[in-house]
């Protein structure tokens, strides 16, 4: 037993949680500030004074804070510490790094990903715990995966590598695909909702709750518990498409564990029986036996805790 | 400048190369000698003689062998040390390193499947050279990858990471998939072949030069420098796929270089620009912009460098 402990934090687009963490992955103190439209050098500098708070009380309760780690709802650019987090503003290309490092040149802080970050926290204490090599798929309003090859990342050449929204699945190439990619266009959050409105607007005859409403991903949640044959039809096609990606991630990266999260799994949980009978046809048929395919376990704090794991492997 | 080498070998299914490499990756000597049917425990010590011959002349030399990197046609299971590799008798789980130790206890021997080799090689000394991201895509009979990720193989939990040729591209599942996979069916060698073959199946009034014919990949590549119209159809549907794989690639892994190689590329590198514009429909538009896609430089050789450089980063 030691008293080292570890500072992680989850960047959201409106909520910034924090928690220390001990070794074994508890909590031992955790709070959430609200980040009210704030953005760049004022969005840095709260996370800074959060840092700050914690170092401080872990000084006064005789814990050592080792490392700092912060999930970023984006893409880090690990060579120049810069960040671009779409919904926080002015994080484009932001210098977030020097930012925190010039107020606190003391502390150790390590930035990552969030699918980096919610693949190291199912890993450390969740669903994947313990596994070396395993994909979380998060599947929100796009569609991105966290990668753990061999207990490293995989970053890629410019730190993009996970992008899977733009993989491939459906030819011939359709120009509608080109502002997210063919699979997040389907089956991601904003997808479900698509592929319901293209279903219905080849059914003319189609006069159920879906019909002219401005929809959602929830309500085609929603429609399909009343079997309303617009959301039958565009699950089909959705977890078609979740099936082939599971096989494209068990054929390229045999995994131990392909674990669902993101706001869509939630609801989707009930499919992963159907992703999991999808993927067995397409996949290479040794390496499909190896896998493991589950939600997540830390649900909305995968990435509090994977921040929390980002800090200790680098300390 | 030191006295440093290292010793390469590239086992295949009827011959094996060997050669001596300088740290620069420079060929000092090298020889090939045929299998002849040999396999089991005959081939692993056909491997040791050749192991000492070497270990001899570099003494006699006054080179220093440090270490020695062997290319096996199929899976190496790192645990335990076995192979498995379809076109040698007898190597199917077979206890390889194992065997090599028990002669040879003083020598150290890597292991590692070719299409590990074949990024390897490549970027030592090949087209890819220098690059820590890369990805080599060995189209022969099968489809493989071997995947380079911040300089390390990406393995998978079981070392089959790389079963590209099960990729699922292509919905609804067809049966015809069940024995090598939805990408491989249509785009390996034999793919090639069997794509023409459907082709043709569906087109009666065919009387061209590949009717009837008992085709190989070879036949449609010569077919479509004459303009014939099923081995045009069949490079459609073929490119088609390997520039989705591409994207695909590039999408999942961000990659620095996609390399082109195995018997098919060969008479196929002519496709590249055609690879290339059908994955930038469907990548990442960011990633896609940061690869380099071209053919391997290596060549047949690029097993034997991946070998030596095997033997090198694990020395």
């Amino acid at each position: 037993m030691n008293n080292n402990c570890y500072l992680g934090i989850d960047c959201g687009g409106t909520k910034i949680a924090a928690a220390v963490f001990s070794q074994f992955g508890k909590i031992i103190t955790d709070k959430t500030v609200f980040l009210e439209g704030t953005g760049g050098a004022d969005a840095a500098d709260l996370l800074c004074s959060l840092i700050k708070e914690y170092d401080d009380f872990c000084r006064h309760s005789e814990l050592n804070l080792m490392s700092t780690g912060i999930c970023i709802p984006g893409i880090v650019y690990h060579d120049s510490g810069k960040v671009w987090a779409p919904n926080i503003p002015g994080w484009d290309h932001y210098q977030l790094l020097d930012d925190i490092q010039k107020i606190l040149p003391d502390i150790p802080v390590h930035l990552d990903s969030d699918r980096a970050c919610y693949i190291l926290g199912e890993t450390w204490t969740g669903a994947a715990k313990g596994c070396h090599n395993a994909i979380f798929v998060a599947v929100g309003t796009g569609i991105g995966i966290g990668i753990l090859a061999d207990d490293r990342i995989l970053r890629g050449h410019g730190d993009i590598a996970g992008a899977t929204g733009w993989m491939a699945l459906k030819p011939p190439y359709n120009k509608k695909y080109n502002d997210c990619g063919c699979f997040e266009y389907y089956a991601s959050g904003d997808g479900i909702a698509r592929t319901a409105l293209e279903i219905i607007s080849e059914m003319p005859e189609y006069t159920g709750v879906l019909k002219g409403t401005d929809i959602k991903a929830y309500d085609v949640f929603t429609a399909y518990k009343e079997n309303d044959p617009v959301a039958k039809k565009t699950f089909k096609i959705v977890i078609e498409l979740w099936g082939m990606a599971v096989a494209n991630y068990v054929s390229l990266f045999n995994p131990q564990m392909i674990i669902f999260g993101g706001g869509v799994f939630g609801p989707a949980i009930q499919f992963i029986p159907d992703i999991k009978k999808e993927a067995e046809k397409w996949a290479q048929p040794i390496s499909i036996k190896q896998v493991k395919i589950c939600a997540s376990s830390l649900g909305k704090n995968s990435g509090l805790y994977g921040a929390g794991r980002l800090a200790m492997i680098n300390s």
